[in-house]
Order: C-alpha cells, then sequence, then structure tokens
C-alpha cells in the first residue's frame, strides 16, 4: 500500500516503481469518477456507474471503498487475489481512508505513507497541478491535515521531498520487505 | 549487523555498501589474530594481543565477543556508541556467535543473515578463497551448517547467489528501515 495525503505524489511514485521492481502488479480501482482526458477504462481505473459500483459493494466484491469529494473509489478482490496467486506483489495506491479498511482485512500487508516535506509545499502542489478548482483545493487541504494523524498506522513513512529519493525508499521497502524473516 | 556463515561473501558485501550507502560506519573489531598481508591496524581491525584482549572483556568494553579457530574476535563499545551518538548507522559484520550476543544486548538492532545459494556452492567459495588449510576448511564448513540454523534470529535473510544483487538487496534492508515508523 502506498498511501497519504491528497497531492503528496503517490500517483508519481507508483508510476516510476512499476518499471523499477519486477513481480510488481499495479492494482487497478474502480472508480465513479469521470475519465480524465488521459486515462483509459481498465488502466487507470475501472470505471463504472453507481449502481454498478453498489453492486460490487453488495456482492462483497471491494477489499476497501470510499467516497471522496463525492465520487467512489474502490478495490475489486478478485483482480488483487489472481495477481497474488501467480506470486505478484500487488501495488495499491489508495487514499488513507481506503488503507485502513485494507489494514483491517489484510493485516499482513505492507503499509507505506508519503508525506509531503511540509504543509506549505501541499498547498503548492495542489495549487500546480491545475487540475482541481479552489473549492476542491480546499477541501484536499482541510482533508490532507486531517489524514497526516494517521501516519502512525503505517509501517513506513517515505517523505517525497525529492521524487527520486521518494522513489528509491519506496523500492527499498519492497525489496527489504521481501528478504524479511517470518 | 551483516552476519552468516564463514566463506559467504558477508565481508565483501560490506566492502561493495559502505560507499553507496551515506551516514553509515562501518565498526572496527578488535582480534587477537594475525593480521593478513593486506590488513593494516586499525583499519580492518584493531591487532591485539591476548593479554589486552582480555583486560577489554574485563573491562565491559566488548559488546560481543568470541573465539573463532583459535582467536579471538570482539566489538568494542565505545567505538560503535560514538558512532551511533554522531547520527551514524553503525554497520557490524560479525560472525554468527557475535551477533547471537549483540541480539542479547541490542535487540533493536537490525539482524541480516547472509546465506549461501547452497551449501555445495559455500564449499567452493572456502576452497577457492585460498587462503585457509585444507584442515580450516573443514573446520569452518562443519561450523556453517550448524550456522545455518540460527537464520531464524534474523530479521532478514539475503541470499547471496549474485554479488550485485545481494548488495542492493542490503542496501535496501537499510534504506527501508530508515523509514520505518516506530
Amino acid at each position: 500500500m502506498i498511501s497519504g495525503p491528497s497531492g503528496v505524489g503517490k500517483g508519481t511514485i507508483r508510476n516510476a516503481l512499476l518499471p523499477r521492481v519486477d513481480n510488481l502488479q499495479v492494482s487497478i480501482s474502480a472508480t465513479t469518477r469521470k475519465p480524465r482526458s488521459n486515462e483509459v477504462n481498465a488502466r487507470e481505473y475501472f470505471f463504472v456507474s453507481e449502481d454498478e459500483f453498489r453492486e460490487l459493494i453488495a456482492e462483497d466484491k471491494l477489499i476497501e471503498w470510499a467516497c471522496v469529494y463525492s465520487n467512489l473509489y474502490g478495490t475489486p478482490r478478485d483482480f488483487v487475489m489472481k495477481s497474488l496467486e501467480k506470486g505478484l506483489d500487488v501495488l495499491l495506491e489508495i487514499d488513507i481512508q481506503g488503507a485502513m479498511q485494507v489494514k483491517e482485512k489484510m493485516p499482513e500487508g505492507v503499509f507505506i505513507f508519503i508525506a509531503p516535506p511540509s504543509i506549505d509545499e501541499l498547498i503548492e502542489r495542489l495549487c500546480n497541478r491545475g487540475q482541481d478548482s479552489q473549492e476542491s483545493i480546499e477541501a484536499r487541504f482541510a482533508a490532507s491535515q486531517k489524514e497526516m494523524s494517521y501516519m502512525k498506522e503505517y509501517d513506513y513513512v517515505v517523505v517525497n521531498d525529492n521524487l527520486a529519493d521518494a522513489v528509491k525508499k519506496t523500492e527499498s521497502i519492497i525489496i527489504a520487505e521481501r528478504c524479511k524473516i517470518n
């Protein structure tokens, strides 16, 4: 699990990790949010309707799900389990609500908190991303502050003050976890 | 702590790690063994007499010590503590007896077991090293078999089937441990 406040760069870290670490399968979430222009169904997300999403919940087919800024996001259990059965490690990049649900259901997972170097930095990143409205930025910032308090529930923290360093640290955590005894 | 059976390559891994990982201080052991031709006092070891070594023990100045093939080896506590106080991580490359003593005194340490890809491979390496007598090789091999049973006492295992991979894994463990929460 890589997780952390909105705008902290967890998606960027995930994308940089994938070509560097072998036997790693990125989890693909289901969401009711509308695709952005560069997003493709079943690549970034499984884009589903709200009705379809409710059915996934009813059939217990999501490991976790959450409502974030009026959109539903969830992790399809089948896709994760099939990847694990193939001997792959599954990389989930999810928000903190989702990570906490996964921790309850899969405490054996490895939970990495991606932290901003500072709250100031986080605001700047959210503003510069340019894909969010002012209102959305304010909502995200308020949520981020609260989310920082969840850091202690995680196994590792990677401060994303420098992308290359943050990617190397996250890669190192995956490699080290594979060397663990017990 | 990087530790493991004789001939497994822990010294080579240590030497490769040093230029790659920042804030890392290699621990220098005291020993009563005679220096090899390329070894320098206070660089590879503090070479001391048996009397001096007994004094270090009596004054509780060693974190661990052991008698291996009739020579005494030990880790001077002062050198380790001063390095830790400077904010450095201290890398100990020690045999398994020593690692188990350190584990008792410093359970917060990180214990990495360097394992041979196979016992056959280990014999070959001991023979090819060319610095040990036949008798010494046989004694080391018998000890190595017993030592493998200690693997479960460690936090991590790194199989040294390929030096570059083993170094990267060991480096990753150090980086990951620095990201740990709690």
